[in-house]
């Protein structure tokens, strides 16, 4: 059985990686895709590599996104965050199910999502409807068995991610205190979109490290959504992204408090027991666990693959943690795919 | 009056800069340079726009390094930390005073420093006789009038002087809690010096971020030294640091809870007092408080000059402190001018 | 009927890509990888991404080459010229058929060999026997039909390829002057190979551009011999080569005068004349022809593809071509898939 | 005496360096500057680094240039050619002298100017009187003795520089065949100015190389016109520049036929005899004679200098001579510098 799927904003970073992705996968077609960018013309025009089928499926306007809905099972939204937030409950209005790549619909509280995407979210009902996809957070967190029936599929942000991963075990577990969690961000260029701003130049991104959103960056709440589910208890983060002259490619170091129990605990145990069940579509595994030292860009660059690593101070009672992924694959596409299989399986 | 230097150690990064710094100045007089990688030619084959009196003045080996102490006023030394460990008691033996850049002498308690240095220290009676030269540190530190007499200082490392800027105001006013300090440190590769080394090749360091040394780095104690003397009383620091792909520049994010009085407090405002009267003998300030969003690498790239940013988030109960410099020049050569005409002034 | 391959020198770049792209066929087998720095471990250890077996497949040392001969249908050596030199008689005398991804076999003649390699070669005889594997050549070449039958074929170099496709149909149709070509070569430190040198570190490498084995690089009697078969006549290239801070990807710009007949012709038709026919194993194709301008590594990167283009500058009586392709793939491993497919085509 | 001058497009790259080097010296003072970019605050918020005087000059709106013109010896146009092109004249009319770095007065002839620079020149008369101030070239040129007496001074291009300095002693001797020389450019991306255009984010820059306005770019008939002068008779160049993933440094790789003469001629030695007794107002020299291989980025980046070598190639009759430059340096602003010095010198 094929499932088929339309890909709404194609032509971002983004959306290209999962249509080489689909492309791998015979249980996969992509029946239509759409662009404002790149209409009418071939999508092989835009991306190499294509298999002759896809490269010539003509790229429709963002306008046709209900009439093209009407042909898949799946739409995967790979738009902004406003544009999704308006176009998701039409779609799911015509009977048919929604992964959504921005972050319309990973938060569940209308006033928090103000605060942070600062639009009024047109349609507060769904965020409490939406599934959080993030596979591998533990059982705990009680959403994995929802993905296959959900209608509505919010894709983790790439920070996001690379935040939940490493720390997700050690709150379950009780090991680190969740009143206080700190995240340190650092993303290639590629995770801002492609844009045409000045802060994007070559002149201004090389040789350059630069913070942004400091504690105001709306991945935030994000990560204390997840991280409160799998804890069970309020966790706080306070969050610091940088931009990095890379094209690709993100890192988030992760610092906090140990608990009493967490001072005598094998931090790198815990990841491990965490990971060690998590299944893979992809010949690579989703989440390799590591020494901290190999939690490095270079070791996921292209990948589908999160790293995660950990290392208790037990004499200062902390511990640092840390996620690395590919932004566009374990931070976006890769893992859209994974969210993709998992709604639609068997 | 024109005080004579001899700089020990010349090949190296920091030492091409201190160099470079020096030819700017009449009252400074570069009378030996010592290396043992460029030994035996005139100092202009290797650093373009000397002034001829520099450019022709012949790098002599280290083993030199004692011969030329005697006519110098002051010795820097631009060594590995066991080099200087090794050189300094023999340099002040023969009455000469010592500016060292390593980290040889910038702990007080040889047990961290075997910890973290990974050797014995020779001389472990110097390390208590030592002034730490970050001048800016608050009066509190009670460091800065002993400058003038000093023997032998400890020009601050990289990551620590990064650190300690915008930390510093926090604990000494009482705004952060002391016991649990994160530092996440971001270095171009100057950083390691001029290694051939296979980590520090551009197939390796282009399109990645790595971390090091994670919880055990060697700036982890300093900081806390620095900074406990500020706040007097203990203070924790976790840190972990991170190769990132350029060549120069450095920023320290740290993180940390904030206390009742400083939930209340304005952090920035903190910052601007601590640093208002800063004296710099350059013609740019050497601390700049600015919104964190603009402590980056490129307003600090090629200058004598720190930035510093903070904010806190009040509802979380916790802050972001930022710095950033030129590893080359605030975090070593620039600064160590600070300390040689902090030494020499009358 | 599947082809069984074994790869000597594995853990080279070019040897990593062609496993990769071997992996995705389900024609060929790699039975045997070697490689004296990855020795005594699965490939997958080393290399991400790979089918299960592939993946367990354990690396063998070198010394065994001969051993993992006789259970390949076809050798493909990744090694330097100097090894493959000396592997290729061997395996020859086994019976067995070797592709060649070095320098060794692409000269025929002993002088001009160790002129530009700098050893003697040690078996001269191969040296006229061996097929060079550039598919594309015009049918002038005379040396298509016998992909098929060589028992040894010498994959072209990263420059020769990038250079000679744009150039062969412009000699072949004799538009350009065979006296007097010019090749400038910018390639990415990948096409170095991956050595520990210092003129490879970051800090030497970004920010930089620096020509090297100007006039005398090995590629510059491999260009002129491929293009003086292709026109019949002899032709004479000059050559200079330069590192461009970036991981993959070279552009060849040539540049020559025009004949009297190249003055009236049309040199974009004259590319796409000479490649319209060619046929590609992958998705996309082996050689684009596009503006001047469109021949980027962007373009390129990551592609089994070659781009070429051209323009004559008629009251110049000059023209520029050039051709850009990703120095791993159709300058190493992409190219090395084309001619293994040919060799064992029925 | 001190000469006073205006600086009109402060706020390019060329305009910024302009002014560092002129803060450096103490017969020139920089009493006006321009910039529709920065208006209305002192220069010393853009650029830092810069003694107090000059740090607080506010900066005018361009449409004040003719006001500024009034109080100044020497107005510098760091403005577009089309800028220019329409503010010399009328600087000029008030008696002032003129230092222009655009292009709009390089070349001699309007037909040629409007073929390459795609206006009509306003004032083609002033494109006859314009000196082209590149002080090294040969004395042939004829033209270095009007410096001191030029009302309108044209700078060079930075690709011009860079091709002519190799090329000049070569054609000057009869060394090289003058009818078809060719010159492969490669430039950081502050060559393009400080522009928000796609072409320049960091996303299609790094891991790039690309080729543009091949075969017509406007600073060809700018290098034929140079070397005619000095060849005495037409100079054929036909050239390909490309865009680099640096952010400063260019390299101009040129190639040609030798004469007869040139065959048997020391073209090193050329070189030096042409440049022995170059003046510079600055330590470095501003040519260094070298091997090509040491004709690099890195050898000249952030350096008034232009490094040259070249080789011949007996066998083939043919060379290769190659310059490297900064181009915001001996590019732009550092010979803006040598050509303000030498129109005040007495």
């Amino acid at each position: 059985m094929t499932t088929s799927i339309a890909v709404v904003g194609v032509s971002g970073f983004s959306g290209i990686e999962l249509v080489r992705l689909a492309a791998q996968r015979a249980d996969l077609a992509v029946v239509s895709v759409l662009s404002d960018r790149w209409k009418d013309a071939g999508l092989g025009r835009w991306i190499p590599g294509l298999p002759a089928a896809l490269a010539s499926l003509v790229v429709r306007p963002q306008a046709d996104a209900l009439a093209a809905a009407r042909d898949a099972d799946v739409v995967v939204l790979a738009t902004p965050a406003e544009a999704s937030a308006d176009l998701a409950p039409k779609i799911l209005g015509l009977g048919r199910r929604v992964l959504d790549l921005s972050g319309a619909f990973r938060l569940t509280s209308p006033d928090v999502f103000r605060e942070y995407y600062r639009f009024e979210h047109p349609e507060p009902a769904l965020l409490a409807e939406a599934h959080y996809g993030l596979p591998q957070l533990p059982a705990a967190a009680g959403d994995a068995p929802r993905l296959r029936d959900a209608r509505l599929v919010a894709n983790p942000g790439c920070y996001a991610t690379a935040a939940i991963l490493p720390l997700a075990p050690l709150v379950a577990e009780g090991l680190a205190e969740p009143d206080a969690l700190f995240v340190d961000g650092k993303s290639g260029v590629t995770g801002a979109g492609r844009k045409v701003a000045e802060n994007l130049l070559f002149t201004e991104v090389s040789e350059n490290l630069s913070p942004y959103r400091v504690a105001n960056h709306q991945h935030t709440p994000e990560i204390e959504l997840a991280l409160s589910r799998v804890a069970q208890t309020d966790v706080s983060v306070t969050f610091a992204p940088h931009l990095a002259p890379l094209r690709r490619g993100l890192i988030a170091t992760t610092f906090g408090r140990l608990t009493e129990r967490g001072r005598s605990a094998d931090l790198d145990g815990a990841l491990r027991r965490a990971y060690a069940q998590a299944s893979s579509p992809f010949p690579d595994p989703v989440v390799e666990v590591v020494a901290p030292e190999e939690v490095t860009v270079k070791d996921v660059w292209g990948r589908p693959t999160a790293r995660v690593g950990a290392r208790g101070d037990t004499r200062r009672g902390s511990f640092v943690a840390i996620g690395s992924l590919d932004n566009l694959l374990k931070g976006a596409a890769s893992q859209a795919m994974e969210n993709l299989l998992g709604m639609v399986e068997r």
